[in-house]
């Protein structure tokens, strides 16, 4: 990892090696395995079942109601909510007012996957207005990323938005990167077969959440979410025979993520 | 299997070996795979996908639909009825009620699986008044036992509750319990993945439902669904790499089992 | 491939094999990858995470969303519309007419496939309904093919059926009819365990939607999907332990098809 970012002195710059390591995202893993936090994911129907495997692969505990009666106290009661615009039912788009609502009350962080945005003006709109509500953490691809904030899919945009809405900005793709506006971090673990998955932006995500919900820099916690999973991605990329069984050696292997691994593979900068 | 129940005379007592055995598990999963029983789940959006393939490698014809105007025809044509309360959205709630309706009218038999009731007291008082129609069997972890019922969950409050309630309590964790209040039959197959799975009770409860759908005591169905499941995740488990293969590789075992296998692996007392 | 139809003069005939062949097949596959076509699916519950996954190893882009004020956005820059009836909730029913008309103002190719007809009659009556909006395809199997035209499930019933409407019929089972009236191909690949997963036969109907999306001919983008799928489903069970790891291995397989082994495996008539 190397440091590329402004002088010292100027507020922006990136992140450096004593910043974020191996180690952080390691302190991460286990803290996830330790407390198994537990995620409130409102998320579409597609990616429902593999987010829910991938969080309890992680050491979280998934719950996924949408009901307007259920989901505050669902919410309350959990250590990340994560939005997730995809597929975005009548039902569950009543549950997301209600289930910020909780988490901000309860002072439960919360993360926003604007799925497909660019797709939909209706979805954009929704998007849109969530922002406002202030997510602790948005998670985008780069044609997200553009049409919800009509800027150019890069760092510099990233680190301006991410400054100007007070959120953690992920803009994930080949490279991932991270940023609060001051910091940031980038991130080059990954395997193609990930674009070749449903709703593996959306597991990433909930992964994502589970760090946010054990450790107060968010920061950090995106970063290490997202070096998890692209480790683990890397390292089902190697075995698998194609698109089919590579979720579930992605599973198996963020499962048995160690320290070693993750010192070996991280790719940051 | 020993019998540590209560002394003869009494109504409490263990299931000897010769009430339960590898014999009739076994004799369950043949009728399965000869008579093909349809089963009607109303399950949460999370367990539906790998609760179709398990019923289906169990050798049972799985329908899903939760619509109004449909479900008292799918359920009425159905052997048996699941009904399942996790991310217990709006339409599904609706549909309950029609189905246990329908069920009951046709002499159809239903389960209970109240996932997650601890965690809202809207679902917990739906589920208590699930309970007053009288399912045939009811499927709970400790810790939905307790919040159910408002006792340990334990075999004795098990056996209690069951004898109250009419229904066959199945009590599952590391050892499963399962009680019509008179008899008990503890399964102690399983494996430590099945924790780390989303939706395997779930399926689990699935794979019950068609065993009850195949013959008249439910308390022997009951147990033998779970012995299945225990034995296939048992197997699984020995060569899966992780949470991820595992799934797939129940799969392949329920639906390989044979009568050697499930006598030379089943754990009851 | 041989030709048993009608002598020549007749309307009547079977495709000869130079109407479709492996290099025809291999053809869609390599337009799909090419032109990554959108197939916006309203498909079932059970079936979405498998859909959208097969329609990425085929080389497809999915979309799934059922929301009134999103659903014709999506469909209107969709390459094919996948309309399926499998667990029909009310929000989807009502956004499936939106979404046909949003096809055919924008003209879209639209597939439909009438799953469990013969169970429900307002099912039935939902789809024949539909067939009166004319899809380019409608796949059925034997069971929902007999409900839904009153006919046995035979290649003439299917051909005159296919006449009458003007929509190619695929008639699909141990062999694939696939006919559009006029001309006949008959697709034998496959492996018995497609019959022992869920959703297979929803998702095979996603990756001819595909096909049709890629290319004029209704019959022979029918044909080609289908047999695609069919061969991929054999190299699976050649290698599968069972119905848990077949399905990742038929992704594999799909996704890693190329022109001699379509030539090698294809049995068509």
């Amino acid at each position: 990892m190397r440091n590329d970012g402004p002088p010292p002195g100027q507020a922006d710059r990136t992140t450096r090696s004593d910043d974020f390591s191996a180690r952080i995202a390691h302190d991460f893993l286990v803290r996830l395995r330790e407390r198994q936090p537990r995620v409130h994911a409102i998320t579409n129907a597609v990616a429902k079942n593999f987010t829910a495997n991938m969080l309890l692969a992680a050491g979280a505990v998934p719950s996924m109601t949408i009901v307007a009666d259920e989901v505050a106290d669902f919410t309350r009661h959990a250590d990340a909510l994560l939005v997730n615009l995809g597929t975005l039912d009548t039902e569950r788009r009543a549950a997301i007012p209600l289930a910020i609502a909780a988490a901000q009350d309860a002072a439960v962080p919360w993360l926003l996957d604007p799925v497909f945005v660019e797709r939909s003006p209706r979805r954009l709109a929704v998007a849109q207005q969530l922002l406002s509500r202030k997510p602790n953490v948005l998670r985008t691809n780069a044609t997200e990323f553009a049409a919800l904030t009509r800027r150019p899919a890069d760092r510099k945009s990233a680190m301006a938005f991410a400054r100007e809405s007070g959120c953690v900005v992920a803009l994930t793709g080949a490279t991932d990167i991270v940023t609060d506006g001051r910091r940031t971090i980038a991130i080059a673990n990954g395997h193609g077969l990930m674009a070749r998955i449903t709703a593996m932006g959306c597991a990433a995500t909930a992964v994502v959440a589970a760090c946010v919900a054990v450790g107060d820099d968010a920061l950090l916690a995106t970063a290490s979410g997202l070096a998890l999973v692209g480790i683990a991605g890397e390292m089902a990329g190697e075995k698998a025979g194609g698109p089919g069984t590579f979720p579930p050696l992605l599973l198996d292997a963020l499962h048995a993520l160690d320290e070693p691994t993750i010192a070996a593979r991280l790719r940051c900068e």
